[in-house]
């Protein structure tokens, strides 16, 4: 109102302030992430003058069309009410929160403490009735014979005890909540929830090339060879099979192995050279299969459980239909080049860009990558992994998914952006369902205890779910480079407890490490040439990954990456946290060493006060790894994690009751 | 975008995003409170796809009509930019934040680097002169000539080196900036800033009853014996004198000693029952003197550099105009009476309340309120403590005290409100200037500096400035029961040093405690008789008042709440801290203890690192409250304080050159 409002706009605006409404992001701007069949605790502040009693309630609709549901809320204290919702069904759900005076609790308080002070409440009694007279004279006609009753059996003769037992009784309570007016009602901005399926927090990823599955480094993969090779990562409890793209590759600047400059006749070039003379973003590789065989194999997956994801590179090859049909969405140079694209200090010769904002993009380029989407969702992928969204304008991309998950509520989008923090939440904020994160890059005790704590923080836990990738065709991480197989226990088991999501290229369960020297790429990478592989080889972690994702499947604290909480742990080798879900009911206690080498041993504390159990309780442990169960009493306990064996140790911990 | 924006809408958003605008109340629905002449670092996220630079700025208006003022916005890192606005008027700042693609800084900044790297850059100078030549095409008439005779020089026959030198000139730069188009330009909201005068956020408070001024029990002190106090109260160092409510009292339900419901036939009566026969709150108390009278008090206190604050409570005696003149803007019982105010679980049995949304108030109460407000002001009152104004409503208060500031902009509003958190920051807020606290409340080391800690943080320090009573007519803290002279310089130190605003009524310079047995209220309580006092009692603490409101003038550390640090001190019963301005030209250290009983000693750390010394760096101290100076040799030192004597110290810390 510093603007100068008059008196009667000063009358008419709202007498009940409402701040902090949660659950928000940046105030309300965003949609905040949501899971069908987990409640949301909707909460806000109510400030209002004097000493009146409010009532409050949240207002929302589950689904599109259906009605307006109501929610009261209770008030928590400090002027905070909260409310539950549980949402049904995937889409965007809006709320509301609304106030008001309640001058019939205000009434009955205030009455019911000076009749048990013993104060005479004749007055007050009259008082009542007139409040109930003005309720009828404003009353809805389906309230009318209620209140008229009502006023009746007050005008009986009766002692004070009766008529104040009548005014204070639910039933009365109950008829003047149905039909009094809500004075000075205000209401919250429109809230949003983005109610998505559980694989949007819960899922486990698996990236492979399909023309490395041949098994032959002389033959080109098929997706029949992708069919065959189902059977062993359902095994190992995946939910996702990613690809990189599947489209044909141009031959202009094709990479050659290493990413060399210089492609040989045989090189297949990178995949994400995108587009040749046999077609662009909607064709599929000749030499993976027809789109026939890609929608058996979306087929075949289904019936091991698992979903496919397809990456969605928005960029070209010089060869790309789009150049000579589309010139137009691009930028030429004044020598009739396009530049090549660059992600600092990553250099994509056989790469150009399209511009969004060029003359003739606007919007047919953008309606065609939206087609691109779906015709791939019509092809059966309910996942896409979209690469360098950051490099691709924000408006683009809120519109895109808003338009794909209108049609197709069930797709989920994983952001691949590793670049500053503002945007990767940005990118959560604007319908990214999931993202990659920079856990490649948290090693010590410190830096991973911070990184979960920080994401099961505001605003992270609204906006963002963390995607552990332990690897990727672009990242080999250092750490795993001298580590051996207890290295890939070590990244294997810290990726799993620490989020629902998490990801793994193929080779890791093989140990695969070799580097391009002094770089955090691998040697020989798979993106310049087939890689066959020996799915067998001795030392692979094949069984644990397979045990890591059983536990996750049984433990439902293990299903988010919310519910973290590190505890003690007198060894600065020794990661020690819970995951909990609220009510408790799944509490897991995970001990990860950092150190692939040496034995480590630590007393830490089990978490009894989250219980409320004393320090001498005595709880039941399980070795999740392994099955064995103990009694554990007190509070400290002593651990010793030997990497030769096992880097870690999942425990499930119950009270014994 | 969550509800489906079409493609054209999509396009048209704006590509920037624009996040963490600071300071903001709220995202931005309050003015954020300022001062004149003290900097405000104006601070915005801006998220853009892709690697182009960005330019920013603020935009502000420093006094409305005035034209609208640009600063360059500057890069400190995670997509964080900053600036710095100073104000020169008081009133309502607006500022905005907008931001922008800076196509010809992406452009040279590529051209260097590329041509630092011996790259050949030809076909980027060719895109240069394009760039320059598509800003001539669309330029504003004063910068066609700029540019053309640009293009003119890049046309001349010169080697690389020379036209890539031309292309990276700052001259070139600066045409470039004034007649380049902004695309991607995109705004943040309106924000405000409400910009005060220094008296909003340091002043001394004064309270005292001028009826109690005559100096004789027998005898209704009067307006000149107020006059008569100025010397000694401007001797002290205050700027504030303020006054509980001056006029006529009622006599219906008439309070006596003690708040005794039945009163004698001279028993005085609260000043907080305002109005009889004699007026209401535009008139003077008869035995007070005559508004001429009052008027010259202004006056005169003027001359000792004093303002005067008036009480602004709204209630009525019984005996109040309103009640007979507008009966419709009070809430009658069906008895024909109205009921008395409360404030749980106090009872003012001589009061009533209006009632500000019955029809016949709206809006006339409003008008009538702003108008005995705007009558003060025109008498010479310049600030007013407000009473209880959470049990009046938000958009009253927000409504006037625009109103009045808005034709009157120095007025300073106090809100005396002691309720829930919330509501006393909302207070802030809408408007008022300055607050009661918990202060009063606060008495160990960990309450006091979590306390001044929290007043420091977001939300409270962009909505809220404390004004640290000792006392008041209402609270007689128990701390100073039992606590002797000791304890009052101890409460006095907290406040003068904890926050630029205090407050002290009467009484409080003479160690005045005697409590209603049990109560935080005082004996005799001058709401309710008059109380005629030795102002050179011995024990007083006059001369210790004084000198700490002189240290605080002469200290602009100390002229805020801003700037507070505690430090580590190895005693449970010294509180030590540090006041500080930003350049750090002025810092106080201030150790108090919290034993008004026992000597209490311990080593304490000098903040060295503040001023980016090493441990062992030597720093002259000075104590203010006697002007020794000494050197002190390293970080880790030694204080002993005995209350008998003076239970806190402060220093002034400086770095020796």
């Amino acid at each position: 109102m510093a603007d100068g409002a008059s008196v009667e706009q000063a009358i008419a605006s709202p007498r009940i302030a409402i701040e902090s409404v949660a659950p928000a992001i940046d105030g309300g701007r965003h949609a905040v992430k949501a899971l069908i069949g987990r409640p949301v605790t909707v909460s806000a502040v109510f400030i209002c003058d004097g000493h009146g009693k409010l009532g409050a309630e949240v207002r929302w609709r589950p689904r599109a069309g259906d009605p307006w549901r109501s929610v009261p809320m209770t008030l928590i204290g400090n002027d905070r009410w909260e409310a539950e919702l549980v949402a049904e069904h995937i889409g965007i759900v809006p709320f509301r929160i609304q106030a008001w005076v309640d001058e019939w609790a205000t009434y009955t308080d205030e009455l019911e403490k000076k009749h048990r002070a013993g104060v005479t409440v004749e007055l007050e009694l009259q008082e009542g009735q007139q409040l109930i007279q003005r309720t009828l004279d404003q009353a809805a006609a389906e309230h009318i014979d209620m209140l008229q009753e009502l006023l009746v059996a007050l005008a009986e003769p009766a002692g004070t005890d009766e008529r104040v037992a009548l005014m204070l009784s639910p039933h009365t309570a109950e008829i003047m909540a149905l039909a009094a007016e809500r004075p000075h009602l205000c209401r919250s901005d429109q809230h949003l929830l983005d109610v998505e399926r559980k694989l949007a927090e819960f899922a486990s990823w698996y990236e492979l090339f399909p023309r490395s599955m041949s098994g032959d480094a002389e033959r080109h993969g098929t997706f029949d060879d992708v069919i065959g090779r189902l059977p062993d990562i359902a095994r190992m409890g995946f939910d996702v099979l990613y690809f990189p793209p599947i489209h044909p590759i141009g031959l202009t600047h094709r990479k050659g192995p290493n990413n060399s400059l210089q492609a040989g006749p045989d090189d297949p070039g990178s995949p994400y050279a995108i587009g040749s003379e046999e077609g662009g973003h909607d064709a599929v590789h000749p030499l993976l299969g027809s789109l026939d065989d890609f929608r058996r194999l979306v087929s075949e997956a289904r019936e091991h459980r698992l979903e496919i994801a397809l990456d969605f590179a928005i960029q070209c090859s010089p060869d790309h239909p789009w150049l000579r049909e589309h010139p137009g969405w691009f930028n030429w140079r004044p020598d009739g080049s396009i530049r090549y694209a660059e992600n600092p200090p990553k250099k994509y010769e056989d790469i150009v860009n399209v511009d969004f904002y060029a003359e003739q993009a606007m919007p047919d380029l953008w309606l065609a990558l939206r087609d691109v989407v779906l015709f791939w969702v019509e092809q059966g992928v309910t996942l896409f992994r979209v690469d360098n969204p950051h490099t691709k304008p924000l408006p683009f991309w809120e519109w895109l998914i808003a338009e794909v998950r209108h049609q197709h509520p069930q797709v989920i989008f994983l952001s691949e952006a590793f670049t500053r923090p503002a945007m990767m939440a940005r990118l959560g904020k604007i319908g990214f369902s999931q993202s990659y994160t920079y856990f490649t890059w948290r090693n010590t005790k410190q830096e991973l205890q911070e990184y979960f704590t920080e994401l099961n923080q505001s605003p992270w836990r609204e906006c963002y779910r963390p995607n552990f990738f332990v690897n990727t065709p672009d990242i080999n991480p250092r750490f795993l480079h001298n580590s051996g197989r207890a290295g890939f226990l070590i990244r294997a088991a810290l990726a799993t407890m620490g989020s629902g999501l998490w990801g793994m290229y193929s080779g890791f369960e093989l140990c695969e490490s070799a580097p391009l020297p002094g770089k955090e790429e691998y040697l020989d990478s798979e993106k310049y040439q087939l890689r066959p592989r020996n799915w067998h080889a001795p030392g692979n972690i094949v069984a644990e990954i397979a045990r890591l994702n059983r536990i996750r499947r049984e433990n439902p604290a293990l299903q988010t990456h919310l519910g973290f909480q590190a505890y003690n742990v007198w060894n600065d080798n020794i990661l020690y946290f819970g995951k909990r879900t609220e009510d408790l009911s799944s509490f897991i206690l995970v001990a990860v060493s950092l150190d692939p080498f040496n034995a480590q041993q630590a007393h830490f504390e089990l978490p009894l006060w989250e219980f409320g159990l004393n320090d001498d309780a005595v709880t039941q442990g399980e070795d999740l790894m392994n099955g064995h169960t103990w009694l554990w009493h007190g509070k400290t306990q002593w651990m010793r994690i030997e990497p030769w064996h096992l880097p870690f140790g999942i425990w499930r911990i119950r009270p014994v009751t």
